[in-house]
Order: C-alpha cells, then sequence, then structure tokens
C-alpha cells in the first residue's frame, strides 16, 4: 500500500458545496494532492431520487479511479446517504470509500453535549433517516430529530447570507417545533458550514453546532497516517478541480465555498 | 397538415414549473392531448451553461417527436432563450416550435402602459438579454430592464409562498434600482405565475404585471386554428407527464403547480 502514498485523493460532490470539505482537507493535508470532482450538470441531488444519485456517484467513481486515487472522498451528504454502501462494494479494494456522515457520527456520538440532536440537511437526507438510524446505532439513548432545510442551499448559492432575509429564513427553520430543546445540531449539508456563525448567533451558545469539513479531513488524515499513505512529496501538488458543466457563476461561486482562487475545469463525464 | 391534427401537443421545461403552461393550454384547448417532458435530472436549467441545456433541448425534442407531436412548445424560458432557434433548424418540417418568450414579446410590444418594461427571470434567461433583444427589435423605443432572481424557484418549490419571507424576497429583487420606474414587469420564468399576485400587490396597481403562459397558450391556439390542426376529437384526450427523474416530492409539487391532481411517470431519459 505503501507505493501508493503519491496517488491523489479523489473528493466529489453534486457541485461546488463540497469544497468547504476540500479546502479543509487541504489545510490538514497540504501535501495531498487533490481530484475534485463536481457534478454542476446534475446539481443539485439533494431534490434527486436515490437511484439517480447512485448511477452518479459510480460514473464520478470511475473517473476518480481511473485517476488512480488513493481514497474517495464522498463530500456530499445526500450521496453519503444512499451511495456510500454502493460504493463500497463497486470500488472495493481498489481506493478507500470515505463519507461526510461516518466521522461527524463519530464524534457526535462521543462529544455530544447532552444527547439531544437535531439535524439539518437537503430533503434526500433527511428522507434516508441516515444520522438518526447511525446515531442510534452508536448509542441507542441519544435522541435524534431531523428537519429537512431545503432553501439553505440556493440561500447560500444565490449570496443571501448575513442579512435579513437569511436570518428570517434560518430563523423559519431553526424556530421549528421539531428541533425544540436539543443540545447539538449536526449541519448535515456542506454548503451550511457557510452560514455556521449565523447558526451560532440564532443559538446564542446553547446548543453546540457542528460543522463535518473538520471532522472529515481528521479521519481522512488518521485512515492516511495508519496506512501510511501520507503524501510527503514536497512538491506543490497538481489539483485539479472539475466540473460536469461549467458556468462563469460556477467559478465565482467555487472561490467563495473554497476561501481561495479555484480554477475549474469542465470535463463532460457525461457525454 | 390537417391528417394530424389529432396529433398531440408536446411540452417540455427543465421540470415542473412548465405546468403552469400546460394546464393554461388544457384550459383553453381542452380538446388537445398533451405529451409533457419535466427534465428533473437535470433541474433547474436557470444555473446550467447554454450548450448543456441545448443538448438536453434537443433529446427531449426527440422524444416528443417520436410520440408524433405536432407542434412543441418549450414551456421553460431558460430553453426559450437558448434553444429555440437550434431546435427550429433541427425539428424543421417535422413539428412547429413555439416557446413561451416570442408571445409575451409580441403581445407586450404592442400592449405596454408605458414602453418602460422591466424583465424577471433566471440568472440563464437574463444573461441571453433575450427579452431586451426581441423587445428592442420589434420597438427600438421601448426601454428594457432585466433582473435575475434565481432564488425565486427555489423560494416557490419549497413552499414560500404568501408568507413574510417570501414577501422580504420579492421585495429585495423588485426594491433593486434597476427595476426603477417600469410600467410594465414581464414575469420571464414560468415558475412566477404562482407569485404574480404577491408581485402585483408590492406594485399596487402601478405596474402591469405580464404572465407567458396565457399568451403562449393563445399563440398555440391561434396558430392551430389557422393551420387547421386542432383535435375536434370529443373523446377525452390521454394525457402523459413524464418526468426524468421521480420523486414523491416532485408528485406532489406537480399538482401545485398543475392546479390539479397530475399523475407522473417516469421515463428515464438519460440512461
Amino acid at each position: 500500500m505503501t507505493s501508493r502514498a503519491s496517488n491523489p485523493v479523489g473528493i466529489f460532490d453534486s457541485g461546488i458545496g463540497g469544497l468547504t470539505v476540500a479546502h479543509e482537507i487541504k489545510r490538514q493535508l497540504p501535501g495531498e494532492q487533490i481530484i475534485y470532482f463536481g457534478d454542476t450538470a446534475h446539481l443539485p441531488y439533494g431534490d434527486k431520487s436515490a437511484a439517480a444519485v447512485q448511477a452518479y456517484s459510480i460514473k464520478i467513481a470511475d473517473l476518480l479511479l481511473q485517476r488512480g486515487c488513493k481514497v474517495i472522498v464522498i463530500a456530499c451528504n445526500t450521496a453519503s446517504a444512499v451511495s456510500t454502501e454502493l460504493l463500497k462494494e463497486y470500488v472495493a479494494s481498489r481506493a478507500r470509500v470515505i463519507n461526510v456522515i461516518d466521522p461527524m457520527v463519530e464524534k457526535v456520538s462521543q462529544n455530544t453535549k447532552d444527547g439531544r440532536i437535531g439535524v439539518i440537511g437537503t430533503k434526500g437526507t433527511i428522507l434516508s433517516s441516515v444520522y438518526r438510524l447511525k446515531l442510534k446505532n452508536k448509542d441507542s439513548l441519544l435522541h435524534v430529530r431531523e428537519l429537512a432545510t431545503p432553501l439553505l442551499v440556493p440561500m447560500i448559492e444565490e449570496g443571501f447570507i448575513h442579512n435579513r432575509i437569511s436570518g428570517e429564513i434560518i430563523e423559519t427553520y431553526l424556530s421549528n417545533p421539531v428541533l425544540k430543546n436539543i443540545s447539538d445540531l449536526i449541519l448535515g449539508c456542506t454548503h451550511y458550514p457557510l452560514i455556521k456563525k449565523d447558526i451560532e448567533n440564532y443559538y446564542k451558545g446553547a446548543v453546540v453546532v457542528h460543522d463535518s469539513s473538520v471532522e472529515t479531513a481528521r479521519y481522512l488524515a488518521a485512515y492516511l497516517n495508519e496506512n501510511n499513505l501520507c503524501n510527503s512529496n514536497p512538491e506543490r501538488p497538481d489539483d485539479h478541480f472539475y466540473v460536469s458543466d461549467y458556468t462563469d457563476d460556477f467559478e465565482r461561486s467555487a472561490n467563495h465555498f473554497f476561501g481561495e482562487r479555484v480554477i475549474l475545469e469542465e470535463y463532460k463525464l457525461w457525454e
């Protein structure tokens, strides 16, 4: 396995939200080469059927495997919810599959403030009940309440952030009785780190807000370390950021989500 | 041509918003059989590249032609903006191509209240400047101001309608200086008829709000009449509503946009 340490880390998402995860991976593991694929032709995954998201995930995994990726990070909660087991079977020993849900479940089940855990995400993620099932499996005494908050992704993507409207939309969702009296809130969507501060402000410290990009990068770093797969190449890695449909708007948003300049390359996976 | 009067009318959209147009066509032309295709696998078209939307439009047109459609109605402003000329060339004499933009341009250029026309729509529609170019082509003295209002589609789809948040989002967009002092507003997206009343309330009668479903159905009726293509079959037509990706949520929304019960059938055009 050590011979593959110099191979890239593959990361994919329905679009550019997964760049919050990619950026945290680069921060924690600056020596790793990243191959990112954003399926902007099918964005958003949150309201697609499970079968559609599974089919897209397989085709993207094929591309990442062709590029020799040693790990495939599913940087999308919807795809993590419906495609993880399928991808593990499909990829088998060719690469390790890591998603954004399991690292979070592991952390929150061990470090919950008071065992009353709220989860917000897209319809796809919430309908799958994946967080509730996995958390209860770790500790059956945990109370888990889930709420779909589908307007948050377009709200963030259209730049309605840190203003009165975003404040009211966030308040409308978080004041839902389903989330009453929670002690922890899981941000179950890779877009949500961009409004983490607004959500923390809403709760005024009463609720611990958990963001999956940090946990996922930590989980990946531990896996690479334990398996001697860390890239110690001192050269600057040649990262690639592919999208299945390119627009200037996606590039502008990409810089926003990644937190620094990103050059998107169009890769017509579906033609 | 008269032999084809009993053939169906094909209608397509990126998703279910085009059902506002389909419903108005059924209202004005109850004898016509409808074949509707909603490309929910690629929804929304508004932020896709022109090339991607053109490729989708061609493949959908092929399906509608296979079903013998005498007319193809592009019930989506983004696709109307970027695919109309291509589809006319591609379809040629096999069917008539009608979009949602030309009927509106014809009506508004002849019936504007005072020649200062605002247009709102998705990024794709507005970036194409299609309304401005076509209106100015009809009458170079018209003043046309365009504004992309991308959060309105997800807002409507997520049921944020007729409440404080939808009111504030609508106000934020319509108070943009770009739209100052307009006399007419074109709703350049087939989702927007669902918030037409809210928009009219915002303007308190000072601006005439134009909705394309009514104009498109009128234009279609005139074309069918003039060419003896009206379906006078007294039987109840066997309509079909296909989507490229099916979820229960799409079906619920479909009933909302169509204004009555619709049964969606999944048609895997992309597999």
